[in-house]
């Protein structure tokens, strides 16, 4: 599986990915699910995904293919809005699950390959604001607002208390990315099929390219030391917490 | 949906479950997900059920309908140890989806029903020490150990990494019982389909009997205080905790 977030906040965006894709327990390896594209000072567009790996890296390769040949109706670097850009998406996407759900070759028999995908596409092209987008694999797709200002594909359960918890259009980028990061290491502990590195990218309103551009490894100082204090914290503050009374059955109304 | 989760400790068992049920979110109501089956000092059982409501009540009458006409190796209350107990219910359980899967009368064109459910079955027979099992749709079943001491059942990951980080073998039992409210709280406040109120049993060892068995509602003061302070301790951590480095970005190995 596969864990991204991505939020949308007044102070700008943050993108974020865990790198481990998995074909069964012995079959694990490492993907990047973060994918860029950009053009200086004209656009900056990231997409994280999630779901069928093959169907995720051809919807980007085709993605790369038409920007680069300059197929101007279909190209990311072409398109005048982020809008465009998750239609793309959400058109490419469609195309590709398309054709691989046609054939039924190589199929066994009562096992149906899931070849579904999501994205998540946001980034900024100048001229517009910043705007981020969630991309279902039917193609169509969503967009955030100052009342949800954030987006998670993949295992996204565990890590989303803290998220719903925490994050408002209004949080500090900083304050923001360190809880990502939190949530991020609560996927990792409860969901094997989440790893290292994790992708993080940091984008500032109007400046279209990012402030941080990072893999973050096992041996991340930064990330070793927040996820220390966070076990360390919640620790303490659950025996700080109080306990339920001991005669808390005398209370009891009867189950 | 639901959410359950039971705990067997050295200091005894905890059991908790809420009570939505919901088919579409137009269709909410509460139904008691913990049964319960007892001969006073002979035997206390509890049992959690999530999945397919029809299926799990199904269950539970048929267990309940044995044991009153002393059907000896097919009642709860007659069984010699909670192994046999779990196998009873895994077997009731293949009984009633065999039977609810069997016909295909009222099915919609392309919408199979999915009449699964799943127990956590635990307690204590005298003379046995308690026992914890987890039942699968499939009828089979594994026990909690000291290593793996809890199991949870229905909405299972938002809840899953505070138990992970706290709860071992040996946690004191009104701790123990602290975060699985606090799990709980976890899962409430991120998805809509587990609701009020919980159904919470303490049963320490030897005794047969309950310590605590009550349905904590929204009015309920310990809950209450107990997820205000969650809250709030845990908005304090996080403004206590290391934030990313402002040139979090010049550190960049380059994504």
């Amino acid at each position: 599986m596969t864990y991204c977030a991505a939020l949308r906040l007044r102070d700008g965006m943050v993108f974020a990915a865990d790198s481990r894709t998995n074909a069964g327990v012995d079959h694990i390896s490492i993907f990047r699910k973060m994918h860029i594209f950009e053009q200086s000072r004209q656009r900056f567009i990231v997409a994280l995904s999630s779901g069928n790996l093959a169907t995720a890296q051809s919807v980007v390769s085709l993605l790369n293919k038409r920007a680069a040949e300059h197929d101007v109706r279909r190209s990311v670097h072409h398109v005048d809005s982020m809008f465009e850009v998750a239609m793309l998406v959400g058109d490419t996407l469609r195309e590709v699950i398309a054709h691989n759900s046609e054939s039924k070759v190589g199929e066994k028999p009562g096992r149906r390959v899931d070849f579904g995908a999501s994205f998540i596409v946001g980034g900024q092209i100048a001229g517009e604001q910043q705007r981020l987008f969630l991309v279902y694999p039917e193609g169509n797709f969503i967009e955030a607002t100052e009342d949800t200002p954030y987006f998670q594909i993949g295992e996204i359960k565990y890590g989303k208390p803290i998220l719903d918890r925490v994050i408002r259009f209004d949080t500090p980028i900083l304050q923001a990315t360190q809880c990502t990061l939190i949530s991020f290491d609560s996927t990792l502990r409860s969901n094997l099929s989440v790893g290292m590195p994790i992708d993080l990218l940091i984008l500032p309103p109007d400046t279209l390219e990012p402030s941080c551009r990072l893999r973050i490894t096992e041996e991340d100082n930064y990330f070793r030391e927040l996820s220390r204090a966070w076990e360390a914290g919640l620790k303490e503050l659950l025996s700080q917490l109080p306990l339920p009374p001991a005669d808390i059955g005398h209370l009891a109304t009867g189950v």
